[in-house]
């Protein structure tokens, strides 16, 4: 499964150096990653479920600067999916420049109240709509 | 009850204008704030109770600009406390240089699974520390 | 002048009390006042030109809280605007329950590296544009 | 040269999960950077010279959650050094628990108005001041 993911830079996103700070690509790279999930009618919280998603791991390569306003795409893709996380592809691109490229990686987890996670199995219908 | 906080401007805190961005002055307030509970002995998320503490208002007036490395003050104490609600006022300044003055209002709620916030007294033993 | 902004809560943008935490809302507010130069063809920002606009207050009241992945507008109109300064006023809504009520002002400046900002009239066309 | 920053997790850092958000943690990363220049009495944006560093790459992997007040450590200290370009190793800790690992990468940069960044050598006595 795939998405592309629309966006535009808000001003709060820039530094000083006059582009947005290199810490924005991984909430980028994570809208996208939800909005994925809502287009295959999930959400990363389910409601009535005590599962989640834990971070394991995020890397991004930046290859240009993204300034004030533009207008910008993040696609994402589901690289590996395994029984208990996932991994996504990420490439931010303004037009035909390709801006930053990424990867994040999840692990599903248990969480209860005053328990530590604890890495669980993805359900079954939540991989299903995922590779559909 | 006040409390004198001191913090430096961090790099993503800045924005394309070489200056901080606005929105980083309530996150400066809430910090000095939570800073002055922990000096009371407190936590605003109290462990093992429902209890939390919800804002109601938050205004800044900004009077001068803050740079990136600079090193700042933020003054922060209650200036009024009722039965279920506190109220700050709070100064940033960098040596004699007056940025911001604002004010933040919360309101103690309980929170329950599943339930909306309910406002609820502030813990006596809470007032007690936060009065001393 | 007066605009009505759409966005989808993040979830980098919840903190632990399961809630949008409050400092975003002057930055959802900034970007409704954005999107509303842009619909008058207009940026904050414009190239060429050594002005900009720096804040010179900012207030929000909290009426109900915001969830994860929740759909909101934010309504956003001139309330007034003098010579070198605007104010704004701003509503918050999901649906038809009011979220949040706020004011934003900003004084025009003129940026010139290593200079202080100097308070300076807003140009004429950008008047024109807002007002219309 | 290596540097131990100390910092606490603030309340807005966390997300609806009851943990510091992902995306943080290259924020504290940056952050111990800054700190270590500034210990070697150099700031990351120095004053008269129109150079910078720009962001080529960035990396975490998350071991274990950190939670809202807790203290925790950050290690950087510099992989590698080369004509135009510096990496570091980050290690972000809490006590004896190892909370994540990263690495950045920056390139020197010369910055002019109205040009593109242009990677440049580095100047001599950055180099010598962060060996030391």
């Amino acid at each position: 499964m795939e998405y592309r993911y629309q966006r535009r830079v808000q001003f709060y996103e820039t530094d000083l150096a006059g582009i947005v700070h290199f810490s924005w690509f991984p909430r980028y790279m994570e809208e996208a990653e939800h909005a994925m999930w809502r287009a295959a009618g999930l959400s990363i919280t389910p409601a009535g479920l005590d599962i989640g998603f834990a971070r394991v791991s995020v890397s991004v390569e930046f290859h240009a600067p993204l300034f004030f306003e533009e207008e910008f795409q993040v696609h994402v893709r589901i690289a590996a999916i395994s029984r208990r996380s996932i991994r996504y592809a990420c490439a931010i691109t303004r037009g035909d420049t390709k801006i930053a490229t990424g990867t994040m990686a999840a692990v599903c987890v248990q969480r209860r109240p005053g328990e530590t996670f604890r890495a669980v199995e993805i359900p079954a219908e939540v991989v299903d709509r995922l590779k559909s």
